[in-house]
């Protein structure tokens, strides 16, 4: 979908809530935040052959879920349309029993659903959560350190597999494809992040289109240093058998999961989850790589961009 | 979609809020209840070809915030998924126009939005409000009385000039379209009526089946008076044209977006919205009509039926 078309209409829109735009929206209730987000997935744009149903399933609340996450929102509540090609009712049960698997992962309840024919497997997850406080990508000052949870390049590895045919032996392929079909969103450590960080996302499309965002919306840069990337030792081999630059790999994976956030530098003894600093937030905008001496702008690319114009 | 395949899929998911299933979600916070709905539009079946992209952007809006009216909620917040086919600015322009008239016309914010490409034309809306109290399908009681708000007919017949081209001269189809492209959900009825009642549904799919889920639901009946029935002149015209009968136009006419609704006797001269009784609910489970002195099941068409197997 093209960015000019996608902008072109929604400058139709006047009424936005006062939170819009960001990983979720959000409005005021009480003291506190009521948390909405909705995700959809295309068949033909989202999945791949060696997703099951199940996978598919689970992977809507995942992606639902991790926006609250980012938002520092408790989940609460899931609801979602669903378009099914065929009658076919052991795919369905499937699909469903990836979704029930979602919302027990995630403590969620099912508080809506609707059901309808399509020409391809279309499903629409919309969750609701509550949040003390938010974190917001417009919050980003100089000075704070920029940290994730987790390590970064798994799914774009197996992406590269499944797409591009790329190598990687039965093990690796193995632990690389783990957290390609069944990634999770990090809802504790979010919760725990608001207390702490007022700007998060999550990495859906790749971590530097997320630290672009954060950048833009806060009028800030981001500094991120390749040697502190958290990159696996599986993802690393991976990269050195298919003559991958393990920096890019991690930069530009998607469908993560994991959490980026920003942070003072005082706040981050006390912080009791599982993250990595892996840079600072500058005063110039723009989202740069520091390697070795050199300070430079980090690259943006797609899966697409990596057989074709890279490699 | 096959029913057996839907309840297949729903067995499969275990964890429900405390409302679910009822023409939307609630959850109960501070001394109100929090309503969430979601509904799908999908171009293979619910476009016809003399619906603008503006009609079909309005229709999603209102079939959602039809939902909330129907539980007695305040329409807050609006969010929706979109799974455009092509890459055409001016259709996407026009469609985001139909939404944000939705937004104007029933008092919503745009709260998150997704927008994807897909092979057809797919739109998810989810509307968000709050209530004081809720009106539900198993509230239901024998000897109160059934009433819906408006007149009863058009959209159906409209459907069937458009699909089986039926006969109607220009100025009565100009009528019979008006609310077949542009139906206007019962916000400020849904809102009044929750004082009044504790039972009410939505017309989505056609009289007959909302009655249905309403003695379902309630394990009571309802007898409908067939003379009562709210049909305008130009249903009449149309159905003495085309040799229809109007009172199974009437009863089987969907996405009419008035509200049924059940109420005590002594109640409805305080109620101060414009609507019709036209039956009761009863002991004995089912959908009755009453005609002359007869009283027989109510028949449950779909408008596919209408040319083939009726007339």
């Amino acid at each position: 979908m093209e960015e000019d078309i996608i902008r072109a209409g929604f400058r139709e829109i006047k009424r936005k809530s006062e939170v819009f735009g960001d990983d979720a929206g959000a409005f005021g209730i009480g003291d506190g935040w009521l948390v909405v987000t909705n995700d959809m997935l295309v068949e033909s744009t989202d999945v791949v052959a060696s997703m099951s149903q199940e996978d598919i399933g689970l992977r809507v609340v995942t992606m639902n879920a991790s926006d609250l996450a980012a938002m520092g929102a408790r989940p609460l509540y899931f609801a979602f349309s669903v378009g099914l090609k065929e009658s076919d009712e052991r795919s369905a049960r499937k699909l469903f029993r990836g979704i029930q698997l979602g919302l027990e992962m995630y403590g969620m309840s099912l508080i809506s659903a609707d059901t309808n024919q399509s020409d391809e497997l279309i499903i629409d997850g919309i969750a609701v959560g509550m949040a003390k406080s938010l974190m917001l990508r417009k919050n980003a000052r100089p000075g704070e350190l920029v940290c994730v949870t987790g390590d970064l390049g798994k799914p774009l590895s197996a992406l590269l597999i499944e797409l591009k045919g790329m190598e990687a032996d039965e093990g690796l392929r193995k632990k690389l494809y783990e957290k390609f079909l069944r990634p999770v969103a990090r809802i504790e450590e979010g919760i725990t992040l608001a207390d702490f960080s007022r700007c998060a996302i999550d990495i859906s499309d790749g971590m530097v289109k997320e630290l672009k965002a954060i950048s833009e919306a806060s009028s800030a840069g981001i500094v991120i240093r390749e040697e502190e990337l958290p990159i696996s030792d599986e993802v690393r081999e991976f990269c050195r058998i298919n003559g991958l630059d393990a920096y890019l790999i991690a930069m530009n994976s998607g469908e993560e999961y994991e959490l980026i956030f920003t942070i003072d530098r005082d706040k981050i003894s006390s912080l009791e989850i599982e993250f990595t600093v892996i840079g600072e937030v500058v005063e110039e905008k723009g989202v740069w790589i520091k390697k070795g001496g050199k300070t430079e702008r980090a690259k943006d690319f797609s899966w697409r961009h990596f057989s074709k114009e890279l490699f």
